[in-house]
């Protein structure tokens, strides 16, 4: 227990639209979460974060690049085919190309005779508080997050990929929302998780509030490689094309928190759609799945930052957790 | 005379930055602005805005879509060259084909013995309160606003092409704003120009203002074809693929006073450096420069409404300007 | 009657897959074709070409640009909504947005109550043999070819958008060419339409024929503004995504027959499925419809040149009809 | 030895241009390349293949995509700042990750403090040949191709990354060669150096020369994820959309060679420049470049299939070398 909460149960209602039961991604059917936190009280804070559909199948999908610094694993295949075949698994960023090659290994044993694969891994640089150089992640955390992947609501905050990220100067982590929407009479769940690692000013419902401010002698934290991995589900039945266009509101919805969108940001958005029937939706009927996109980013968001702890870390380098008791909210 | 002002003179302040001496794209040198404004009083409201950059010179440019629902004529050899060879002239939707031909005109006039040209032309769809379907505009009316052209503080809201425009519930229009900032030792001018058009609710300095709550009475005016088009302009030496990163802020920014991003919505971008020279600024120097395009962004767009007259149209349609003594700021 | 042939008529078979009854993109149900060609004689050489799915709707479509030297007038809004919703025409490029404003007036003729609509229209630069300044293509000659597309083998050559054009050394044109395949079991067919105008070296079949061994006394002839506007119609079910990949392999073909892709090259192809039914076929099935897409595109640049006849244009500049009996085939 | 020729050696000479001495990507000033070969004469056949620009330093840089299934490692952040600053390697798909985390090992050491570092890494499948399942590439194997890269003509053929790929129905692997230009005054030279692996039919200045008609007896043999990376390298003073369009031209002459280009096929191009200063060429000179783009990698493909020896691998699979000698060259 972390005794910290989330931003709905702190009165901060993002847009009018109802959450799902768990206000999470794992609301959307067969969507599950798994994480593997690493932090050793010292040196290490870091983990992997696996979001698994489950049964494994292709489903449609697409990657938008916000800003293209950073890596994100396997990205042109689903530029050219439109499909995920594999778990997302996000990690830190020089721990990348491992995680990609246990994701390898579980894509392997679960296609024994498969000779072509593609894992989806992306990542950001948690170098501020973790000593990423030792590259800590190894196939074994990769795989118990995969397979420890559930339904139910994942860990917030320094869990899993986010144990040591900072975002708009504040400890921050992994956050999930979810919003429901009833699109030409039928019904649709958008559930969003974020890996927040990003530059800026924390805003919260349209008002700017500087870690300088907020924490009297906190220095401003602007972490190397400061980016933002964001995972949008749906269950609605969408194209690749389509879900291209709800990864780019998902980095429209960024600025909403008050990220500066920085030169040095790796900002990725990875939407797809759990409905692999046809027909789609149609395009003019997108609005409303658009709208619960950008509120459910916008409050998982603010819940990777309210439900994380303050953080010392590598060098004795400290991010501290937002003191909503100060936000007035 | 209006008797409206701007964002800045009623006190809203976007960012710390300072602005150029008119806070406007005018302020980054050689950009002038022209507009023919046509309001017949009755069903047309519509006209023609050109950004000239003087002399005419093929400048680095980029252009981004942040959503390709519109026509943003030129835009694929620019995307190809890099370069903007052509004043930029923005209009109503269905007149964009005949604002195109005139700048074709304005060029081979330039250009005697030239067979290559490349105009590029953005539109909005102003078909709320205009009659569009007549397709007002005339060779005459887009000379006009190349000709008349000139440095000096840019008629704002109803005038030009955004004299029939319509945005986040309010009336809109054309508005401008201007940054200033010192990058790696040298002086940088960020200019911008919008023509707003667009869906979504009001947000000033974080706080929305429903048109519903503000103007009662008025219904929520979502007009077809919603649609922003922005124009970046800096004396700072960049190349295209760097200008691409700011115009991908400028639509970034749309999003801080409120915008929707519909699906219906053409939202584009355009960037172009008037400094041709070489060697460009590192990339890793720009985050200044991301920062002034996304205040002069917000600002101007503040300025496209906040500078707009109440106006009715075709079929009696109103579109209200913002009431912002009722604002409370 | 020309007294040419075309490539197929000559023994020029390009590889190993069956033509449609026509052999031209109107082998495909319900897409008809339309020239008005505009030959004085003296300066000017150029007209209009429009490809029209009849009944007109939203179509699933793809852009794809080799090299962006060049207008493709409403491509953006076809790479954000993935349809075609308006005839496509081309032209020559100084006519280009009187043919687009022409467009217009047959689409809101076809949508009385319409405020939104997106031609599609290409160009290529027929300079070299018509005086494009003088802008010649008036809004009839336009509504002539789209009120006269009929179904029936196209002019080929020296007709509509290919009166002026010239490729590869020598005269060209518009040139088409089909392939029938069978895909999963259904049988699919595949109709491509070329505007030639580009450089390179002919080749046929693999042997390379320079215009100045075949032609004594004849000088390489490099239009201002080489390019190449291809459009790819087919039966088979493939949404936007898909027929973006038939668009790229369209490209690719044009290295076929020499194409050098040069810099100033608008190299646009453009793709539109008929079968505008789901579920589509798989990526995995589409290596056939490629191999089809690339043998027809050959085939129709090879029938652009064989068709055409010598033309002497506007400066006396002569484009000199591919000699064939000197080609030993 | 193997016996075997280059293409030139044979008589194949691909146009106009003079090579540089060793027509090779080495006969770029500072490039040099290395290669482990992973030949254990039964089911492996793979290797590592490194091109290094010496001394490390960002240059600019470019990726382009013509058919993104596979991986390219690396490819979003290059796109965004279009600057390559890693060595690229190259090898077998299931070892990618691994070949990607020595790189940053490499990298880590080059830079002793450094947090964050894109390795571009690319592949191909070469599972036809090698029992890639055992994702046999260590650490070791990539920093002794790196290490011991070096100027000199490289291995081409079976080595490295080339040990056991397949392309156009025969035995391929590594092939280089390089051109020399003259642009705008300044003495340019391009070199290129590809790992081929893909479909068609091979095809040797335009004639056709079926592996079913080459080799009697042997079967068309179409490799699992058949694809092609092309590395282009050049002293000529190109920024990124430059290089971006350098990078397309060499996707498109893979159709010289008989290209199929398979749905399956990750056909990659990656080009850099070692002229990091400006002002960079003009586009309008760049044909010279683009034909010398083409030609080298069309000869180089020709050498990675000439200098390739027949190989029996995994599952008793044939690939078969060029007969050339039948080809009638």
């Amino acid at each position: 227990m972390t005794g910290r909460s989330r931003a709905r149960a702190l009165g901060v209602l993002v847009g009018p639209l109802p959450t799902g039961p768990l206000n999470a991604i794992t609301d959307v059917e067969g969507v599950l979460v798994g994480h593997t936190t690493i932090d050793d009280g010292a040196g290490l804070h870091t983990g992997v974060t696996a979001i698994v559909p489950r049964p494994m199948r292709a489903l449609p999908a697409a990657v938008h690049t916000g800003n293209g610094y950073g890596k994100l694993v396997g990205s042109t295949q689903v530029d050219e085919l439109g499909v995920l075949e594999s778990p997302i698994v996000l990690t830190g960023t020089l721990s990348v190309f491992r995680a990609a090659d246990a994701v390898l290994t579980y894509l392997m044993e679960l296609h024994p005779g498969g000779l072509s694969f593609n894992p989806l891994v992306g990542e950001t640089n948690d170098g501020f508080l973790s000593d990423i150089r030792r590259r800590p992640i190894t196939e074994r955390h990769v795989l118990d997050a995969l397979e420890g992947a559930s339904g139910g609501l994942p860990a917030e905050g320094c869990a899993g990929a986010g144990t040591g990220t900072t975002a708009l100067g504040f400890k921050a982590g992994i956050g999930t929302s979810s919003r429901l929407q009833v699109v030409e009479g039928v019904p649709v769940t958008v559930g969003v998780l974020v890996q927040a690692n990003f530059g800026g000013v924390l805003t919260v419902r349209g008002v700017a509030m500087p870690v300088e401010e907020l924490v009297p002698g906190a220095g401003r934290v602007e972490p190397p490689g400061n980016s933002c991995m964001i995972v949008v589900a749906t269950d609605a039945p969408l194209d690749a094309r389509q879900l291209g266009r709800l990864a780019r509101r998902a980095i429209f919805a960024m600025g909403r928190v008050g990220a500066s969108y920085s030169h040095g940001s790796g900002d990725y958005a990875i939407a797809f759609s759990t409905a692999s029937r046809s027909p789609v939706l149609p395009d003019a009927a997108l609005d409303p799945v658009f709208a619960a996109v950008m509120d459910a980013v916008e409050e998982a968001l603010l819940n990777s930052l309210f439900m994380a702890t303050t953080t010392t870390g590598v060098h004795g380098h400290t991010s501290h957790a937002v003191p909503y008791d100060r936000l007035g909210i």
